[in-house]
């Protein structure tokens, strides 16, 4: 039995197929050479079915043993604690990676998320576009100067970042070389493929029981 | 000397006073009773300025010996390791808290920070709203069942969440007694208190010599 297991929806639309974020966990545990399950919550009912372990009704959710928490990032925090391979062992190698992975959320995923949820509602005047565009050019330019975001080589900062900026209407967003040359260099990695590959998977055999329910 | 400091501007307008995320960091080394010293890069230039140590021209960031790190909530993770007050040292404690700090940024913040820019840039049509609205009622039915976020107790990420929460339009958006209830009960703090008056008199010293070198 694995200790750590991943939840994640029984089945998802075809829309957010490749962007649920369990993937950044299997994804993490990939890179990590972490063995897992995954474990499904049904996305029926998911407003109110699994309040008391997502409280906003979302996934995933992580277990490890009798630890159980939600939010991927600190999931994959989590991870990153449990491997080297995501996050550096000495102190300035982790406060860099840390940092990266809070800039992930907390500088571009808080301005590209809305924004895209405006694109996706239609709203003629997006008005976090301006703002959202000066926060992408700060990333290329620092994506101008370097390979990986923190360490001077792969981390779980990379991850979660290429993950926020892979999203189609932001990758699609402007001209910015080194932050699709970064987009690209890092779900070229085998784990992300394997992540991904896995995840569409899931919820494809998903498709064949629901149908067969019905 | 303090080895722990706190990198803030010099000076801001009076809109954000009493908001600048500096405020996150003091009042956390005011609850852990670490001793810090506060620092300044020039608000004059911010765009450009100190890119090399917060490569989105903001503040603060915090530095700790020969460790530097931006973002606020990385410094509060950080600070958060130093100190028991702020996050407690058993497994399932440190996860809980370390879950809600990011459901702060993520699943809040994320929100009510674009939700709050386009009030503020005067949009007629704040399409965030409705989003917005589902994200505080699920976290009112949190806080209606417990005191504190984690852990039975306050952690670094009560700190956080109000302080997400304080913001003036979101803190009045809808009926939320329970949410109205913790965030009073969190910034009544005496830390806060020293936080934030400290914050202001900083700013307001500043104003005194600035006026002189004009």
């Amino acid at each position: 039995m694995n200790e750590l297991a991943i939840w994640t929806y029984d089945w998802v639309p075809q829309g957010p197929r490749g962007f649920v974020r369990d993937l950044r966990l299997r994804w993490a545990c990939e890179e990590a050479g972490l063995a897992y399950s995954v474990r499904t919550v049904a996305f029926d009912g998911r407003e109110t079915n699994h309040l008391e372990r997502q409280p906003f009704g979302q996934v995933p959710y992580l277990s490890d043993g009798e630890l159980e928490m939600f939010e991927s990032a600190a999931g994959l925090l989590h991870l990153a604690r449990k491997s080297e391979k995501l996050m550096p062992r000495d102190k300035i190698g982790e406060a860099e990676t840390v940092q990266w992975i809070i800039a992930a959320l907390n500088s571009i995923e808080m301005i590209t998320v809305p924004w895209w949820f405006l694109e996706m509602s239609g709203a003629k005047d997006n008005g976090l576009t301006a703002f959202m565009k000066g926060r992408l050019a700060q990333l290329e330019r620092v994506l101008n100067e370097r390979e990986w975001l923190s360490a001077d080589r792969f981390t779980a900062a990379d991850l979660l970042m290429a993950d926020v900026l892979r999203l189609p209407k932001v990758r699609a967003y402007g001209d910015r070389p080194a932050t699709e040359a970064f987009v690209t260099r890092v779900t070229d990695r085998p784990a992300f493929k394997k992540a991904l590959a896995d995840q569409l998977a899931h919820f494809a055999a998903a498709d064949a029981s629901r149908s067969a329910a019905r």
